[in-house]
C-alpha cells in the first residue's frame, strides 16, 4: 500500500509510523490499521497529564503518516477509558493558577483538533465506563460501536465544571440533537448502550466478545478503500462544519474534483467495466 | 446558596427574583428555583402583548439574578401554551404597517434571545395543546419534558405565515434534525408525544398527573449542582452554535479553565477524596 | 392561484413553467405541482450530462415560476436514481483535465443550490435504487417519503471518490447526525427504508404502490398553502444554516414581517373569525 513518493518532498515531512512505540498506551499496527489500547485496566484506562500529551503528539503525527489508514480507539479489561484521572490530573489542577490551566485545557482541546485533523477515520470501540475525557475520545472519534453494558457519561458538572470541555458544546449536539446533549452536559447522566443506538451516538452495538474485532473489522474494510479520497472526506466533515450550503458546495466540487485525479477513481471505473472488485492504492 | 458579593458590583447589577411579582403569569421560586406558569386556562394559556413583554423582560433580568439556579417553564389545565391570542395579537396584527410589525416580530424573537442568553437553564413542562409561540418557547428552553396526549404544532403556515418564528428554522433542524423539522414547518401538523420523545424534541414522557412533579425534580436537581459552571454550559451551547470546531475547542478550553478557578471544582475534588457526595455553592 | 402582477415586472422576469416542455425527464404540472420523473427505467434512471444540465437549469427558472408552488420528484420503473452513469458520466470523467472536472463538480453542485434556491418544496419519493448522486438528489430535496425496499447509498469511495459530493459532508449530517452520516459516507452501505425512517432521512414510508400517489398529495397539501409563506420557510432554512441564534432570529423577525403584510395573513384571521377554513392565494 506504500505510495511511490518523490524522496525528497517524503525526506522533510512523511514518516512512518507502523513501528511507533508507545510509552503510555498500547499501539499496534497491520495492513494500514493501527489500534490504541488504553492499559491501565486496574483503574478504568484513565488518562493522566504523559498519555494526553503522547496522544495529542500522535494524533498529529498520523496526519503525515502514509503507512497508517485508519485508527481503532480501545480500552483494555472491559472499559473504554474513565477519563482525567483523579489523583494524577484533578488533584494538581485545583491547585494551578489560570495561565496553567489555560495550558492543560489547551492541551486536551488539541488532542481533540488532532483527531479531527488527522486524514485516518477513527473507530472508538466503547465497553464499560466511558467518563468524562473518555467520554469526549469518543465523541470525537469517526465512528463509534459500543456494547449494551457502556456507560457513557460526560459527567463534567458532576465534578464542578461546566459541560464545554474539548469541544462537547459543538460536537455532540450535532451527533444526537440538541436537546439530548443539554440533558447528558446538564445532568451528567450516563448514556447506557441501546439509548446511545437511537440515539445516533453508537453506530451499532456489539456483543462484549466481539467488540475489538468487530472494531477492527470496520476500520480494515475502510483502510482497503480509496483512502485519499477518505481523508478528503474527513477533512470537508470538518471544514464545512460552520459553511453555508452553498460555501460548502463550492469547496466539495474543488475537493472532489481533487479525487477525479486519482488513480483511484481510474482503478474503480475499470474494475467496473472489467466486472471485478476494485483494489484501491490510496493515490 | 446565596454567594458573598462584593456589594459595590451587586448593588449596580445584581438583583433578587425570588420575590419577583407577575402580572401576567404565575411566578414561584423556592430553593433556587422558579416556576412560571402561563395561567389563563380557559384560553389554553394563549400569549398576548403583556405578556410576551413581561416574559421578554423577566428572563432579561435573570440574567443578573444570582438567586435563581433553574427555571420550569408550565401551562395550567393540562395544556402548556395555545401561542398569540387570535384576538388580542392577530387581529391587531393584520392592520398594523410595516414599522409596527417589525416591532412585534423583534419583541418575540427578543424573549427567545434573552430566555438562550440567561445562565438558568429551563426547563419546559408540556402538556396538551403546545401550538404557535407555545411551540416556540418550549423549542426554546434547553429541556423538555411532555406527556403522551401532548400536541405540539408549529402551526404557522396554518395562519397564512412563514415557518421562520421566533428562531425555528435555525432551532428546530438541530434539535430534531433537518428533514424532521421542514415537514412540521411546512405542514404546520402537530407532534405527538411520543414521536416528539422518538425524534429528540423531549428528553422524556411522563403521566401528565407527574409531570410538574418531575419538571420541577429535574430543575432541583440542576440547580442543586455547580450552577455557575451550568451558566457557563448554557451559554458556550448557546456561543458555538455557528462556530468552526476548532474555534469552538478553544473556547471551550478558555471556558473551562475559568470554570477550573471554581470553588466547586475544589468541592467536587475534595468531596471525591474524602468519599463522600459534593456540596455545590454555585461559585 | 395566478397573481396579479405589474406587467413590466412579470415581462422581464416572470415565466410560466407548467407547459415546459422537458427532453431528458418527464415533466408534468397540475394545479401548481410540478412532477418531475426520471424516465430511463431500464438503468435504473441513471443522470447523464444532459439530463443533469436540463435539471439544473430547470431548477434555476423555477426560483421565478408564479405558476408552480410544490415539486415532486420521483422515478420511474421502482427505482428513483442510480445516479451518474457508469459509462456516460464516469467513462468521459477519468480521461479529463483538472478544469473539466472541476466544471463538472461545479455544474452538479449547481443543480443542489438550485434546488435549494428555489422558492417550491421538493417532495423526493424514493423507492427501489437511490444511489450516488440520486441519494444526493433525495438529501437535496426538503422532504423524503420512502418505501420499506428502497436502498439508499452514498457509495462515492465504492468508485474512489470522496464522500464531499455536492453538499452531502454538509448537508447529510444535519439530517441524520453526524456520526450516522459519518458511515454511511465512509463506508458507502445502502440505507435500508425502515433505519432510513428511524433515523429522520425519510419523513415517512408508503407502500411502493402508494408511493407516487402520497408524494403528489403530500405536494397538493403543501400548494394549497400560503404558498409565499412557504417559499420564505424555505429561503430562512437555507439561510440561517451558518447563522448564529441571534442573527436568526433578527433575520426571522424581518422574514416574518413581510410575511404579516400578505393578504394570506389577513385571510386565515378572517377565515378563522368567520370559522372556515381559509383559502390561500400565495400573495
Amino acid at each position: 500500500m506504500e505510495q511511490n513518493l518523490d524522496p525528497a518532498l517524503a525526506a522533510g515531512n512523511r514518516q512512518q509510523l507502523a513501528d511507533y512505540q508507545a510509552r503510555h498506551f498500547k499501539w499496534q499496527a497491520e495492513a494500514g490499521v493501527a489500534t490504541i489500547t488504553l492499559n491501565r485496566p486496574d483503574r478504568k484506562n484513565p488518562l493522566t497529564f504523559d498519555s494526553y500529551a503522547e496522544l495529542r503528539d500522535l494524533f498529529h503525527r498520523l496526519k503525515w503518516a502514509p503507512d497508517v489508514h485508519a485508527v481503532v480507539l480501545a480500552g483494555e479489561g472491559g472499559n473504554f477509558c474513565s477519563g482525567g484521572d483523579v489523583h494524577e490530573i484533578i488533584g494538581p489542577l485545583v491547585r494551578l493558577p489560570a495561565p496553567e490551566l489555560l495550558m492543560f485545557t489547551r492541551m486536551t482541546g488539541d488532542l481533540v483538533k488532532a483527531m479531527r485533523a488527522c486524514p485516518q477515520p477513527i473507530v472508538a470501540a466503547v465497553d464499560g465506563v466511558c467518563a468524562g475525557a473518555g467520554a469526549i475520545l469518543a465523541m470525537a472519534s469517526d465512528l463509534r460501536l459500543g456494547t449494551a453494558r457502556s456507560k457513557t457519561a460526560f459527567l463534567f458538572n458532576r465534578v464542578g465544571l461546566a459541560g464545554c470541555d474539548m469541544g462537547a458544546c459543538a460536537m455532540l449536539p450535532r451527533l444526537i440533537g440538541q436537546g439530548r446533549a443539554s440533558e447528558l452536559l446538564y445532568t451528567g447522566r450516563a448514556l447506557g448502550g441501546e439509548e446511545g443506538e437511537r440515539w445516533g451516538f453508537f453506530n451499532r452495538l456489539c456483543a462484549p466478545e466481539d467488540l475489538h474485532a468487530q472494531a477492527l473489522q470496520l476500520a480494515r474494510d475502510i483502510a482497503a478503500g480509496p483512502t485519499f479520497a477518505n481523508g478528503i472526506t474527513k477533512t470537508m466533515l470538518h471544514q464545512e462544519w460552520a459553511m453555508t450550503v452553498d460555501q460548502a458546495i463550492e469547496a466539495e466540487a474543488q475537493a472532489q474534483a481533487l479525487c477525479m485525479l486519482t488513480g483511484d477513481f481510474k482503478r474503480a471505473y475499470e474494475a467496473f467495466v472489467d466486472k471485478r472488485k476494485p483494489v484501491f492504492e490510496g493515490n
